[in-house]
Parts: C-alpha cells; sequence; structure tokens
C-alpha cells in the first residue's frame, strides 16, 4: 500500500496522504513520498490540476513526534536530525508552490501544526464543515514557527498571533473568513466539490496556467515595479502562444477554441 | 466626444471612461488619455479627490482585444507591441497611485481583467449592487498576470488565486468581505456615494492628504523601521505646515480650523 | 500616581495607562514610561504575558497635541522636537514588539491616530463592543502617517485608506472583521475576558512563546525561502529545550507535561 495513494481522472490527479494510524503524519517517509510526487508532477504534461487529502479521520496531524523523539538518542540529541527535517519539511512547502499545476487542499477533519500549514501552503483549499484548524505546537512546547511562515501569507496578522499563541483550534468557516480556506462544504460532497473546482481549473489552457501559477509567487515578494515588469513580461509569452491568439480569436468570434494541448 | 470625459465639481473631478461600444476597454487611445488624465492632475493645485467611473454597460472590461489581436500582422508576431503595451498600461496603474489626488474607483456592472485591476489599483471603491468583478483572462488562455498584481495587494492570497485560475466572478458585497471595494450602494446611488465619500476626503487640508497618499504605498514596500523612519519625517513637514498649526490649534480651542488652502 | 498603573497577577502583568484627564495620550512623559515598561519586562522572565489598557472613558487618543503645540515655540518651530518625538513613538511601537512577552491591547471607549496605532502594533487586541476606532488626525490636518505603519499591516489596504482619508471612525465589530481586534466582548467583560486569554497564553510554555513572538515579526519581513530557513532554525533550537521534549514526551503518554519553567 503506498504512503500516498495517487488516482487520476482525465487530467486531474487526486492524491490522498496514506497513514491513517499516523493521522497522516508527515513523517521522514512521507515528506520523502511528497517530494517524489512534486518531482512525478513537474514531468507530467498530461495531468493539469492536483488535489490532496488524507485517508481516515483526519486530513494531516503534522509532525511524526515519535519519530522526532527517537531522533534525541543520537550524540548531538537531535541537532541535525531537527535541522535536515525542517529543511526538509520547508522544501516541500516551497515545492508545492513550484510545480507547475495548482493544487487544491482537500481538508477533513483536522488540520495541525505542519498539517494546518500544508492546508495554507496549497494554493486553494476545499474543507469539509467542522473541519478544526490549528496550529497547537505551543500546548506541547514546541512553538509553530514553521507553520506560520505559511499561515501569516494567508491570513490577518492578529488572528494568526492567536491562534500560535493560544494553541486554539478554529472551525471550518472561521477559516474561510480568515483566507485559509475557499470554500466549506458538507462533508458527504468534500470529494466531489473539490473535484468540481479542479475540473473547471482543468479545462483552462494549461501553458496559461502554468504561467500564472509561478507568477503568482514570485510577483507576491517583489516590490510593485518589479512585480509589473515581471509579470508584464509572462504577459507577453502568454500573448505569444498560439493557443492563446486562438482563445482570443474564439472569444471575438463567441465560438469555443479549438486549443490544441 | 472625449474619450475620457471630464467633470468638476468644486474640488472633486469626475472622470468617466467613454467607450461604452468597446465596454471601455484600455485600448491605446484610452491608455494615452489616462495617462494625460494623471499629467493635468499633477500639476493641478485645484483639484483634491478624483473619482473615475465608465458610460454605458460597464465600468470597464480589459484591454482591447480587437488591437491586440490585429498587433500579430506585425514581422515579429506582436512581442515589441505586446512588451510595450503591457508597459504602458503597467505605467498608467502604477501613476494613478503616484498622483497626489486620492482615487476612487465608480464601479458598476462588469470590472473585468484590467477592468478589475483598475479597481485593486484605485484608492478606494464604491460598487453599485450587482457589479461582477472578475480576473477572467484564463478563460481565454490569457492569465490575468498584470491584473494579479493589484489585485494581491488588495485581498486574501487564497482568494485571489481562485479567482485567478477558475475565471469565475464575484459580486460587489463578496468585493468587499474580500477587500476589492470600500462600499456597496444600489446602483442608482452610485454617482452620488460617491460623491459623498469624494467630498468628505476634499474637506480635509489637502497638503496633508498629499502626503498621506504617497507615503500610504512608499511604506507599505518598506520594512518596518525603514518604514517608521520615512513616515516619521513625513509627519515632520506635515506638522510644520501652518495650516496643520492652525488645525490643531482649532481642534484645541473647540473651533472650525480657517485654513488658507 | 504612577503615569502607567502595574497589576501583577501570576505571570500576567496589567499595565493601564493612567493620565485619563488627558485621555491617556501618548506625552513625553508617557512614552517614557512605557520605554521603561519595556525595559522592566525584558529583564523580568517571571512575566510572560502583558495586557495593555487605559483608565477612564478612552484607552487612548493619541497624542499630547497641546504639548505638541508648546513646540513651535522654539527657535526651529518645533522642527527638532517632532522629528525626536516621531522617532521616539515608533521606538515604542517597535519595542513593544520586541520584549518576549506577548502584549494584549484591552480596548474601550475610544482609540485614535497613535492610540489606534497603538492597538495595532499589541499582538493581540480585545475590544469591549461600542469601543470606536480611528486614524483621524485628518480631521485636523495632521495624517497620520505613522500610525497607518502599523495599521496597514494588520487590515486591508482600502479600508485603512478610507479611515485614513476620511477621518472615520470603526466600531469594534468592524474592527474585528479588518483584522484589527480580536475578539470583542461586552464592557463589563472587558477586563476579565483580557485576563482569560492571557492567561491561557501564560499557561504555555514560556521559552517556546519568547521563540514564537520573536520569530513571528521577523518571518514577516523575509522572503519565503529565508523565512522558511530562520524559522527553521527556531525550531530547531526549540526542539533542544529539556521543557519542550518533556512536553512532547507527555503528550505522546497522554499526560500533563512537568516543566521546570
Amino acid at each position: 500500500m503506498a504512503l500516498i495513494e495517487r488516482y487520476d481522472k482525465g487530467a486531474v490527479r487526486h492524491l490522498t496522504l496514506n497513514a491513517p494510524e499516523k493521522l497522516n503524519a508527515l513523517s521522514d517517509e512521507m515528506l520523502a513520498a511528497l517530494i517524489a510526487e512534486c518531482d512525478a508532477l513537474e514531468a507530467d504534461d498530461g495531468i493539469r490540476v492536483v488535489t490532496l487529502g488524507g485517508a481516515g479521520k483526519a486530513f494531516c496531524a503534522g509532525h511524526d513526534l515519535k519519530q522526532m523523539q527517537a531522533a534525541r538518542q543520537s550524540e548531538d540529541g537531535g541537532r541535525a536530525y531537527f535541522a535536515d527535517l525542517f529543511a526538509r519539511c520547508s522544501a516541500v512547502m516551497q515545492r508545492l508552490q513550484q510545480i507547475p499545476q495548482p493544487v487544491i487542499a482537500r481538508v477533513h477533519g483536522i488540520a495541525t501544526a505542519a498539517g494546518c500549514q500544508l492546508v495554507a501552503t496549497c494554493d486553494m483549499a476545499v474543507a469539509a464543515e467542522g473541519t478544526r484548524f490549528g496550529v497547537n505546537g505551543v500546548n506541547i512546547g514546541l512553538f509553530c514557527s514553521t507553520p506560520m511562515v505559511a499561515l501569516s501569507r494567508n491570513a490577518p496578522r492578529k488572528h494568526v498571533f492567536e491562534m500560535l499563541t493560544t494553541g486554539e483550534f478554529i472551525e471550518a468557516t472561521r477559516a474561510r473568513e480568515i483566507g485559509l480556506v475557499n470554500r466549506v462544504v458538507p462533508e458527504a460532497d468534500l470529494d466531489a466539490e473539490t473535484e468540481a473546482l479542479a475540473t473547471i481549473v482543468a479545462g483552462k489552457l494549461g501553458a496559461a496556467v502554468r504561467i500564472g501559477k509561478q507568477a503568482f509567487y514570485r510577483q507576491a515578494e517583489l516590490p510593485l515595479a518589479e512585480a509589473y515588469a515581471y509579470t508584464g513580461a509572462a504577459m507577453v509569452e502568454n500573448m505569444l502562444d498560439e493557443d492563446t491568439s486562438e482563445g482570443i480569436t474564439a472569444f471575438l468570434e463567441k465560438r469555443k477554441p479549438n486549443w490544441t494541448r
């Protein structure tokens, strides 16, 4: 049984974290599996959108605490392992934003600590009603410092600070209010609603979405003038795609485009 | 008939994009007209606030697609034209934030692609109920990369990503929730309500508003310590204005200020 | 009678601005008292959380305008004094984010100009129902340029611009919607509810909260890759704390942690 289940339907790839007995913890093995999935996606022109969910009761409960505690047995008390672990985990998070396909989190049950970070990191998120989100490492003495990098780039500062220092949960509807998820749906509809959203995006011109996702995160870190220079160049490349020309012509002629890809 | 209609009332200038047959598209001519209006405003101390609306059924539907497609006939397939077009359009957007007067978008009908970017770029926006906002270039194969620069500096990341990749519209009330517009009013009241807001701002000390608008966008791109050093200097200049001294004295004496300007 | 009242209850320090006859204005003396409180807090390992309120009818109404106007009598018309004043005020605001303890604003009545900035600067804020917030210096000809540094790092751009240029107030519930406060409670419950929130945070491992608060503001100013490198290092230090090891072990063993600090 694979640690991450993969199921393709048309141009949409559904990935499911599959370690339900560990609440899909981001163990060394799970992080490696996520990197392998990113490698595969980067090389796969046929897949245009990805959804990412979790098997069992929860989406993801964060790091694998047993594995982390075991690392304390080494001579350095775990220092080298911890440094490597957070570097690998942060690499996974950044990689999910670097792959060309939009990634939609499909969230249910709980999403805590690095699991909440994973939701914040995905380009979009659909959550089942009742899902609970928290960056609650502070409750066990481990402040969610890396998760806050992702969370604070999604939601207003004071609400994020409250979650981080109280360790309290918020529910799905509140998560939508503060910008952490896009849509909240009945749990029974979670897979179908996430797939419906993915299918809409998969129906767009793939080259345009690739250009756009890459530009989205790059321009966010640039001053205004540089952001405009960078995205202007992206739009020129986009315009010179023959399928884009066909898309615009079809729109002007009030017909559907005949895209080659 | 001017491409942009101009109507001054007291210290408020009402500008109206006036190419209703093209849904007020940002053609080469319209971009040039907007730059000319910015030039005029920068030189005009008598105008303190600007409102910007659109004639006909829509506020603005984005670029002039027919004009863009025609540019493909040139030897380079349009590359030079497109690069110049996006540079000019981005210059207009940045210029609107550089002119000393606050600019209030007066939005009705639809505001799509670069038209939605124009709303995001204005300092404030009042929208008629039912107005639809979208960055829907992705529907025709042209990702709204430059509009996302403005939109992502107004609204939370995941909601912006959804609009960009699904091409779906949001309505005015939702636009207010995510930070894209300030006020939503019945369409019949749009002009009056926008003018009322403009008149309030026009009643403030012009020198203070000028200092403030400029500082608003500059400090937003600075790290905290630099932002404080910069705005501290702005406040010193503001304090040394004689009208500001009169404004503070009048407040302490519980009377209206006698401002010279 | 001290200019800032201090009352410790367990590991929570309640500070109260105590110049009600001046609506707790941030006079030279009040700014100096705030710096002294920050100095004391930085040296005090026993205090884990701070609340900050105001005595009398208002939380804080901003700068001491009479004191500012008096400075105009000097040979330079006040220039040197104003530069120094805004530098000192900005230093107080930055210092509140640099001290190791989370600071929770306890807000009632009005919070205007630099008083609103103080709310925005605190890590969290609880507001009494009916509290009015404004950055209304523009009404007297003095744009709230330094307050906007703090406010624009809390709330969406267009809403902040509206407050700054109209000088209008928003009420507590709206302040929560835009991210300026965390919780709104009946005025009679303000002290108790703020203390309850403070007590929750004070119950966490102090070392973890210190690491987290410091990392919160530092990472916010870094590009994504640097933010992850920085917070990853913070998590390694956090993991190597013996109390954190005990906290994780206790969680895995489903018991309460026995923390030494």
